[in-house]
């Protein structure tokens, strides 16, 4: 049970629902930094919001984001899996590999970060604003992470929820799916 | 030195002018969350970040919002400080205190935020809202932390710069003062 009387929506969207003046800048922002112009794919950037929310132990959020990057990666739910337990061995690009390394030491501290770090991502081809926009988005989940679990929302278990819910994200974006259906 | 070619601006400044397009739904976020209607102060919720930012042991956040803290304070740098470094003998409410137990919960991990944390803010007369706001306000400054240190931004040191740099934002807001000096 939530820790405070929210709308009985699951994970991010109850508190999203209980408080819309918070809710429209977070949306905003997750819509530009996923979903904007970015020579990083959807696909990819849902995957690092995954595996950062994965190693948060935030269920809610790996599990939507990671079906909206599987719908984004043709239904591969499989490589969505591999990324979240094994990313280094995973079937991704070397790039991607070296992003969440840089991923992963900014949801524990953004002091863990090196130049080293820094400097084999951009090796395999990363631009400054690619890693710019892993930073960001590793930091962005650590936030929804503790906003979600920090009020104790709840996670449906049915994989179709998730699956269903991904789908209308990957069209309309978060902004505009995020007072409409499925509910529950 | 940042990891990656950032404007020579201090804190998250740097990162804010090289992805403008980040930048206006975080400064939204902020302002909303800190400087919009709320039955908490401006300076409560400046001292919630401020503790935050400071277990992170993030140094530009810390200075800075202690700083705007210090200013809606009335100049009160001592109880910053002393908030910083013992929130539960400082010379703030109640209230505030278990708000604060809460924060620092959430920045260490949203799971770990107990019924128990909520109820003893609740009887201290925090509302449903000041517990959610507590919630994120803890949450967004462990992404702005994170943001700030993952990129290796830097820090002025003279402590004249934030208490300048405070007013500027305690006058216009973070949205209206992220490209307007000073610069350094």
């Amino acid at each position: 049970m939530p820790h405070i009387a929210l709308p009985d929506l699951p994970g991010i969207r109850g508190p999203m629902a209980f408080r819309p003046e918070t809710a429209r800048p977070l949306n905003d922002l997750v819509d530009v930094l996923l979903r904007g112009p970015s020579s990083l794919t959807p696909g990819e950037r849902e995957l690092i919001a995954t595996f950062v929310s994965a190693r948060n132990d935030c269920r809610y959020c790996q599990t939507i984001h990671g079906a909206v990057a599987a719908h984004h990666l043709g239904g591969n739910e499989d490589l969505v899996i591999h990324v979240k337990n094994d990313p280094q061995r995973a079937a991704i690009s070397d790039k991607l590999k070296a992003l969440l390394v840089i991923a992963a030491k900014t949801a524990e501290s953004g002091k863990l970060v090196t130049a080293a770090d820094v400097d084999r991502a951009r090796e395999l081809g990363a631009t400054d604003v690619e890693i710019h926009d892993t930073v960001l988005i590793a930091a962005v989940f650590c936030m929804c992470n503790r906003y979600v679990d920090g009020l104790a929302t709840w996670a449906p278990d049915d994989p179709a929820f998730y699956r269903q819910r991904a789908a209308l994200v990957a069209e309309n974006g978060y902004a505009a799916s995020t007072l409409t259906g499925p509910s529950k």
